[in-house]
């Protein structure tokens, strides 16, 4: 408890763009983010009051951290399982919990939760050899899809892989494998929802996430003409998997659409890159809900402001550095596209890494898609040409 | 120019609420406002993570602030106007301007240039004696309306006298005076708008602000059953003085609507809380447009974003001290109250401040009044009877 403004603490654990974007939305609520930073000048950490620099996989440090906090929570989900259980035997408040958590950092441990749970999954199979997914393969045809269960993130640690000598080549590194069938996927979709440790459940319309090599570049909400039977069961998937997991604060439920339905891909438990959109496009993002969540609020309003509202990633252009004249850009987006939202993250730019994102919204996907795709393009590269 | 961002710094002197809403505003413009803070527990403090605590009545603490900052603006109009023509004077850009900044300041300096600009204005005159009241008084009529010209705000250093008495008692006080008019109030209004240093303006809707002993309590956006023609006046009217007064960022521009039509009360210089409601209810809140105006950025879209919008202040109750359970009355309110958006400023509870507001959108004027109406009440008292 916070005794100059009676509130309680909220930690979070790491401080890129999502602690960042979590602290803007605590200010309203009378909070200030307490921030366990790796680096003084995480994006997180230029802009909020309260910061500890230190390492997540160092105890100490964890139980230091947490000592300041009424409620601990995540903005990756990279800390050791085992270090989050330690903190729960020492009475800490922590969400999501580590028995939820575990099935966002082990896509092994979530496989085979949800196809215990019937959820519709991608064929799978633990591997350990080059064998063992050739085997896999005699079922599914090649090419398929190896992971490792642990450790990647926007396409890292995901490879296609077309026979069983590209196969022994990845299951010789030092990791855990699983691999999965090659779906036909028809588009990638999000179902983005909140749940508190009191059982509220809240969902934003689905979204459809649009990828380039692996990282997501763009997100329409809602996805456009998705039919609303399977809106729904994407949503009530979404909200039976937090259910049962025992998710706390905010899930994000990755999906595939295929020609025979919609599949799970991944799960992500906290604020995610797919409901960005909701800073503008709902009534309540997915930030505030996610503290929300973790606080044991009620949950807000997810009523969308706009029939569409798109969000398009700034990604890091070919060099290491800011752009020189980002600021010129910053202006000349703001005169070109004023109804556009931008969005930067103040972390150090280098190729491909998402530096900031932007927000349009209106009536019509084709024009609203446009304009948020032109601002991103003009922001990184200063190419004007649409 | 902060060489991790590439983006020019901002300063902003004074750390009250009003600093506070315009960091949060910051954070997605990849910003990190710098603040002058008077106490390390000012309600913008807690939240920012470069916080100076200085007198900013003392020229070196002024100068050594603005050393690290590309522009420097206001939480307050408090900073004495030759020490900011000092920094102007030291190349420091500040916005708005010693030269705009001054018809903030004084309301004496403000009549005057407003008759001259032949804006209409409650009659006025300087007075140093009851006498001279009196005079006045002969052609007004008793009541009338004493203020100093420096330094109030809230209702403070406002008096409303019946004879010639009580303005004895009152311009006894050391400081400067001005007599009005007691003009025949319908209601007030105010029209904010923003103007950048390239001269760019923008307005939003004109909003009716309910007053309870000389303190805003309540701002209703559009101010319902306005005169579409008395709308765009009262618009024009802002950004023609905004212009002709050479204003940089927002301007408030507090009018008294009468039975004659329109009068201009009161001129903010800075964010101010008759257009909180902008957070939620425009495409671009003010503290947003605050900070693009005083960086020449391009001022943005202030589409309203729903038919109606009512924000209510939290006003401290009877006790100097955060009330017990506020975290629990927060619980509740947005468990009864999903719609309404609460805002804590993280400042000390004394009887009749500000310490927060409540925002609340919809379609129906009476029913949108009334949830923030109730939501504030529950939030300050625990008053459950709405």
């Amino acid at each position: 408890m916070d005794e100059r403004t009676g509130l309680p603490v909220v930690g979070m654990i790491g401080a890129g763009q999502l602690a960042r974007m979590t602290h803007q939305a605590a200010i309203p609520l009378g909070q200030s983010l307490r921030l366990l930073a790796e680096r003084a000048d995480d994006g997180a950490a230029l802009v909020a009051a309260d910061v500890v620099v230190g390492d997540y996989r160092d105890p100490d440090v964890l139980r230091a951290f947490a000592r300041g906090c009424d409620v601990v929570t995540f903005d990756h989900e990279h800390v050791p399982n085992d270090l989050i259980r330690a903190l729960e035997a020492d009475a800490v408040r922590v969400h999501p919990r580590a028995s939820a958590l575990r099935f966002a950092q082990d896509k092994r441990a979530m496989r085979e939760r949800l196809t215990g749970l019937g959820v519709p999954c991608p064929r799978w199979a633990p591997v350990t050899s080059a064998e063992d997914v050739a085997r896999f393969a005699d079922d599914t045809g090649w090419p398929v899809v190896l992971k490792t269960a642990r450790g990647g993130y926007d396409g890292k640690g995901v490879w296609v892989v077309a026979d069983a000598d590209e196969a022994a080549k990845i299951v010789a590194l030092d990791a855990e494998f699983l691999v999965e069938e090659h779906v036909g996927i028809v588009r990638e979709l999000a179902a983005v929802v909140a749940r508190s440790p009191f059982g509220q459940g809240a969902a934003w319309p689905v979204v459809e996430t649009v990828q380039r090599q692996g990282i997501c570049v763009e997100v329409i909400a809602p996805a456009p003409d998705l039919d609303e039977e399977q809106a729904e069961e994407a949503q009530s998937l979404a909200l039976r998997i937090a259910a049962e997991l025992g998710v706390t604060g905010v899930l994000a439920v990755e999906l595939f659409e295929t020609a025979d339905g919609l599949l799970v891909n991944e799960l992500a438990m906290r604020p995610h890159n797919s409901a960005h959109w909701t800073i503008e496009g709902s009534r309540t993002s997915q930030f505030e809900q996610h503290l929300r969540a973790v606080l044991d609020y009620p949950l807000g309003d997810t009523t969308p402001t706009a029939r569409v509202t798109v969000m398009a990633n700034l990604l890091g252009g070919p060099e290491d550095v800011v752009p020189k004249g980002i600021d010129e850009r910053v202006h000349h987006c703001m005169a070109r596209w004023p109804d556009v939202k931008i969005h930067l993250y103040g972390k150090q730019f280098r190729p491909g890494r998402k530096v900031g994102h932007v927000t349009a919204l209106g009536n019509d996907v084709a024009t609203v898609r446009g304009r948020a795709a032109s601002a991103a393009a003009y922001l990184m590269n200063g190419d004007t040409a649409s």
